[in-house]
């Protein structure tokens, strides 16, 4: 038995997009529900998949196949193809199992030769019509199967306008059409030193084989690289019978979404043009109509169009984008898909369907895209500031941003280290400027499009970016940028519209995000839904407050080393490393002290009755001193003997502390281990803190994390430091109504196998995804990211960046693994990941699956985090009712 | 009910030593035999452990059952504690569950009293013995118990003599003796302010504490550290009558072993004083006399001596070493204990008891110790030619070892970089001198003990080290050492013994061991008992050849890197790190190809037959540059442009290759895959190396192993590449002759928990267990060992360093599921071991008890896991043969 590989559209439905590619899937669809679609087959991506396989060859069984279909065309519509008298014409156009808009290529009109086009001027009675229908094949199929660039058609279509002197293409007559069509196959000729094919059934089967080849076009693959999809995917291919909406005045072709895609609003929104094909409205070469005017124009049509929307947008459930033609008065739908539209509309529409009882609400939330949240929560310009816009680039990541120019990473990680607002200018980034990216505000590049590595890092990380904006100069040495005749040197500040991608001379205050009154409404229909808590990631008490705005239940990691890199503190912190002896630490430590437990106080504050998980000091001490060259470079230079000393002190402690892999060193409860003065300081912060609090009567919570655990003996050992401390600080009876949390990080992979042990010492788990992934992988980040990993990625030995999406498979295992053994040895454990995954749509996903309790996130990614969680939920709830149907209805059988 | 702390010798038997402690439980084993003990009973270790946790106070139940057990003890003798007439005397020793000879203390002759003391002398009619036993116990008890210093009673004891004209303790009248006690209480009196108790249950308790408290003195806690005995198992006490070995001619004292423990002989060898008592065998106060010479002595006694050694030996089934009093001529056995012997007398007497019908074979396998192997499988001098003995220092780490003294760590590692061999020669080291250490043959220091850090590294590593060296003068600025009048100047060639602690200067030619017959017999045994393969670590023909001559079984790791650090190959490959385009690169590893081929060549030879695994390049490229520090040296040395340059490219490259974390970076087969020509060069190198000696007549056997595979792709990958070139070197016919095999290292956790994946494409696993431990704990070797990991072990976070001893709770899991897991996708699949672990007992062992296929190891250590395999065998069937039995006890109470 052969395989079908072709499919009219009676066959197929909305189901079979897998097989049918999407487009082919809906015009199926819509011929099934009686919609006005002209009649056609489908191609299956399977046919593609063999076409490559067999090295870029339409198998003889396929040809066969598709004459086969095209015979039942011809019995349809009563039409030949080839017919030298009247000639059944058809369109190819890929259809792709996921929408890669304009990636892909389109002919139209195939069946027309220098025979079949006096055949169709004949029986249309319209040579005009006929020859603008043939040089129309004759271009698409001159640049998209040969290959010519598309350029040289034009130039001919200007030269022969110019000589009817014609400005527009619907005042050329017939004559000028065919003059253009005979020039274009001799353009043909000479370009590619071969002729137009006159076979009918050639034309046919070399478009369906471009149209599989252009799967594999440059454009094409990089689109799929970056939104993901599968290179193995193929593509399938429609063959549609021709309908016209060039055949005159009543006839036309348009788009039309059936909601405004920008505000949401229940009208159609659409253009379309008289007497034009398909490309000439997306061309730009007339002046589309707006939707309403057709209703004038062709009232009928106009009519028929509005009742296919509505019954469109009911049928999918969603707002749609639809093209059609009307031809000689009668409307035909060429194509629908759900429509794409901006965050506020998203929004707007998923709350209006479900008021008007088309979706329901769990329908509506598996509609919500993060992208969609990414712009309505991001902050942005306050525009009556605006007074100087120097430079317009791409806007390559969302939100906006204010900061001094700092020209190199180095110089934007030292100055945010000194508790400066960055902004990062280079002309393009690498890899090796991540730690830049990461302490700035934002990211400037005067090279480079949306998806170079400033854009793509700068996405990632949810900080605004413009790239590619050619219009400014940077001048290393003089250490300056110029642009729109502005000079802005090193240190100046700038703001930044990721959004516009507008670059601004000085600072403008900005306005937080607001949301929407929609946005509210579905946040709200989220936490009905979700079971996962959301918590926040955040250092310090503004951001604490930022979050519990986004609705965070909590802080899930307070980093407290960053409240060490202040200046004032940053000294003391480094004194503190420097002590020659206990005393002289302890002094300071004691200094520290006060500073830490304002900052805990501040926390408690803003989380009144909500939990604050504060992690204890984490990363190697190196990472307070000066970098080793940095030393050096001032020793050189050092004026009094007293700043050489210091120098030269400082430059053997950071030798001392050097280490050959510091991710793998003495960090974490290491630290706290080897120094336990450091962590008493804290602890000690933490419980002054929460005593004050609770004297002014906020509800304090507070939960202390150890990190890097990797046996129980550690964290046994620091729980008994914290129970004391806390004794010491807040005696008995307040110590019980304290009622603090103490847990751990789960980030090292043995503390994931011995999940049991370490559970008997902790409250809670917080998993740390991403040292665990840096572990359990073998990955150093800084060195794996734009190294090695990019390299693995682009050869797709891996799915993913682990760094991105959580590892369902590997550190997935260790996560689950972790959970169902700590739990088993104490049943009360909460646990949750604070890892950047944890803003992460599909690795939330997996934390709903595994029973997680709660995920932690930057406060910006909180109502995402909602979101998502709730979708967790939904799908999980639908995925077990599918496997119960399957159970019962196996059990029909069997009983 | 009361717990019962206190057991009569009777009451006890030899199961019991973790109650009664070693000397404790024998003692009751032998009185039970009817061997001639002093009758006595047992304090247990429980009572130790509550008198800590009491706050070292003897509990008053403790009190009461001490007096009862004195009571009968009474009954039995017809004699009183403290009866002015005849009293009853007794001993107090400590008696721990792991022997820790001269570690603790005790006391003699308790009983006596200003009172007692004329008791003792009338009912003995011999005054000078009951004021000798006195001045003893006063002596004893002052320094055990009341903690006055040694020196103060021997500076008495001295004058004493002195004023009476006698040179020996023998000599000494009673007047003397008794003039001593006094002084001797008069000490005590102006030392420490206190009386010596004339209350004889005082004495009792008071040597009971004290006996306790010895557990924690400084020497034993050191002594548990380095044996790794738990500081929690406490001592137990023994209380028994004295009798003694000062009453006269027929009277005296001494100490056995059962057969020669030099040259295990089957003869009584030992020592033994007339008229002396306990201590003044081992104090050497007089010249003891030859064992031999007791028959003429004391025939009887010598008789009765003679039947009970055999007696014990027998039923102790090994060598004793025995504690004897023979009092007017009767032979009283105060201790027995399994005797101390070299590696030599250890073999001999294990096959002579299995011979003699005493042992079984596995009874004999389980007592081989590694320490003995190592002893007669180390490398030793060529005694003919040693000329000069410069110094003599510790025999820290048994072998001999010859190199170029070397004064630094790094000098020693870039000498042996550079092919030379070196011998370490150090002050003191130093954690930071590990890579010194591990690139010398030897390491010698002029300070330190046979615990400093030099001599626990180089026994970890199994290198010779002479430590405490102070003969050894070292001229750092000098760069040069003097010792016998003799200067050695850095560079110059020296020669270590680590078995005797000589320095011989120049390079003395070193004997290869050759183990004894009673070695081969051994390791027959243990061949025929062992399922685990034994194979070796080697990385050039010349260590396959020796392993293969240990018994290796083939080659489970073969470091091709290990291959490149000659000079001259260096210099190519540093040319290929360097190559500025592929043309270039592909140059370099041509010229490389070729000794890489000879090398495989060698190896195959070597291990005809037998398997031989190489692994792939492994570490990261910048190993191969030179240091950045000492490029940046040469820089400013440097005399040409050219040589500038140079440098200054090579710098450069150093900057592009150099990683935050080197252990996460690029490297292993991430560096296979990213720079595919290095890998291709090399698997095309073993397969030319595989068909050459194939042509002549050797059975190959090459086995690829691919590092840090972390996902199923990354072999996939690989296992295609190696394929590939199999065909294009071998072609078909010779590549099915061929038969290599293809498989991985399990060194990243995620290829542990994704082993099912992984396990499809190989055709064997090899646990790195150093990467595994460092990835799964979260710890960097080179920046944990002498930090924090010191730290946790001394701390007791962590039972062992989890590079010695392999952490089966955590890494140990994740070899376990890969194994199941691997085997469950293939069952054909092959498992062993090859990180250092593969050396251990203990993680042998583990090994053998989770079903691994082999173990890989140093050359050196391959006896030692020959034997090891087997006692893991032995061990886990008699512990299965004991489950099956209690099963069988159960079914049958239950039947």
């Amino acid at each position: 038995m052969t395989v079908k590989l072709v499919y009219a559209f009676a066959e197929g439905s909305a189901q079979m997009s897998a097989l049918l590619g999407g487009k082919g899937a809906n015009l199926a669809e819509m011929a099934r529900a009686g919609l006005p679609v002209p009649p056609g087959f489908t191609i299956t991506t399977d046919a593609c998949k063999a076409f490559f396989r067999a090295g870029n060859r339409l198998s003889d069984d396929l040809r066969k196949q598709i004459v086969e279909a095209l015979k039942r065309l011809e019995q349809e519509r009563g039409q030949r193809f080839g017919d030298p008298d009247a000639p059944l014409l058809v369109s190819v156009r890929s259809g792709s199992v996921t929408s890669m808009p304009g990636m892909m290529d389109t002919i139209l009109n195939l069946g027309l030769n220098d025979e079949t086009v006096r055949g169709l001027a004949a029986s249309t009675n319209d040579e005009r019509f006929a020859y603008d229908c043939y040089r129309r094949l004759i271009q698409m199929f001159g640049n998209v199967v040969i290959g010519i660039e598309a350029h040289r058609f034009e130039r001919l279509l200007l030269a022969v306008k110019r000589s009817f002197g014609v400005a527009q293409d619907q005042d050329m007559p017939a004559e000028g059409w065919k003059r253009l069509a005979a020039e274009y196959k001799e353009c043909i000729r000479e370009a590619a030193g071969t002729e137009f094919p006159q076979q009918v059934y050639d034309q046919l089967s070399m478009a369906v084989e471009a149209v599989f080849r252009s799967w594999n076009n440059q454009r094409a693959k990089v689109y799929r690289q970056i939104h993901r999809i599968p290179d193995d995917q193929g593509t399938a291919v429609n063959v549609q019978c021709m309908v016209f909406g060039n055949k005159g005045e009543d006839s036309g072709t348009g788009v039309v979404f059936t909601r405004n895609p920008s505000t949401g609003d229940n009208v159609l929104y659409g253009e379309y043009l008289i007497n034009a094909q398909g490309e000439d409205v997306v061309a730009g070469v007339r002046t589309p109509m707006k939707i309403d005017a057709l209703r004038a124009d062709l009232p009928a049509a106009y009519e028929e169009l509005v009742q296919a929307c509505r019954r469109l947008e009911r049928h999918y459930k969603d707002m749609q984008d639809i093209e059609f033609t009307v031809e000689n008065g009668k409307l035909y739908l060429l194509q629908t898909r759900n429509g794409k539209r901006n965050a506020q509309a998203a929004l707007k529409i998923a709350v209006d369907l479900v008021n008007e009882g088309v979706l329901s609400r769990e329908e509506a939330l598996l509609r919500i895209e993060a992208s969609h949240l990414d712009h309505l929560l991001h902050r942005g310009i306050d525009e009556d500031a605006v007074t100087e816009v120097i430079a317009v680039g791409l806007p390559a990541s969302p939100g906006a941003a204010v900061g001094r120019a700092a020209f190199d990473a180095d110089t934007a990680a030292a100055w945010k280290k000194a508790g400066k607002q960055v902004v990062l200018v280079r002309s393009e980034t690498t890899p090796e400027d991540i730690h830049g990216v990461l302490a700035a505000e934002g990211v400037l590049t005067s090279r480079g499009g949306m998806t170079s590595h400033a854009a793509v890092v700068a996405r990632g990380m949810g900080k605004p970016c413009v790239c590619g904006c050619e219009d400014v100069r940077i001048d290393m040495d003089a250490r300056r940028m110029s642009a729109g005749g502005r000079i802005v040197e090193e240190g100046d500040w700038i703001t930044l519209d990721g959004a516009t991608g507008r670059v601004i001379a000085g600072a403008v205050p900005l306005k937080e995000a607001t949301g929407t009154e929609e946005l509210r409404v579905v946040l709200g229909w989220a936490d009905d839904i979700r079971r996962l808590r959301v918590y926040a990631n955040a250092d310090n008490p503004a951001d604490a407050a930022a979050a519990r705005a986004f609705g965070a239940e909590g802080i899930g990691l307070c980093r407290t080393e960053h409240m060490f890199f202040d200046p004032s503190r940053l000294a003391v912190m480094q004194r503190m490393i420097m002590a020659d002896s206990p005393e002289e630490r302890q002094d300071a430590l004691n200094r520290l002290l006060p500073a830490q437990q304002s900052d805990f106080e501040g926390m408690f504050r803003a989380m009144d009755g909500l939990p604050v998980t504060i992690r204890l000091l984490d990363p190697p001490l190196h990472e307070f001193l000066p970098q080793s060259e940095e030393l050096q470079h001032k020793l050189n230079s050092a004026a009094t003997p007293e700043e050489r000393d210091n120098c030269r002190r400082l430059l053997r402690k950071a030798e001392e502390l050097r280490e050959a892999n510091p991710m793998l060193g003495q960090r974490g409860c290491r630290l706290g281990i080897v120094y336990p003065e450091i962590y008493d300081m804290q602890i000690e912060a933490i419980f002054k803190a929460a005593a004050a609090c609770m004297d002014q009567g906020i509800d304090v919570r507070p939960q202390i994390m150890i990190p890097l655990v990797g046996d129980a003996s550690e964290l046994k050992l620091l729980r008994e430091l914290v129970d004391r401390v806390a004794e010491q600080v807040l005696g008995a009876d307040k110590r019980r109504d304290c009622r603090y949390k103490v847990g751990t990080m789960i980030e090292v992979p043995r503390a994931a196998l011995t999940a049991d042990r370490i559970a008997a010492h902790a409250d809670f788990f917080s998993f740390g995804t991403n040292d665990l992934t840096q572990m359990t992988f073998g990955y150093s980040r800084d060195d794996a990211e734009g190294k090695f990993l990019t390299h693995y990625l682009n050869r797709k030995l891996l799915p993913h960046n682990p760094f991105q999406v959580l590892d369902t498979e590997g550190v997935g295992q260790l996560i689950e693994l972790a959970v169902a053994r700590g739990r088993a040895r104490k049943s009360s454990l909460k646990t949750g990941i604070c890892g950047e995954h944890g803003g992460d749509k599909a690795s939330i996903r997996f934390c709903h699956e595994i029973g997680l309790d709660s995920v932690s996130c930057s406060p910006y990614r909180i109502p995402m985090a909602r979101i998502a969680a709730a979708q967790a939920a939904i799908e999980l709830r639908e995925s077990e009712e599918e496997a119960e149907a399957e159970v019962r209805s196996a059990e029909a059988c069997a009983g």
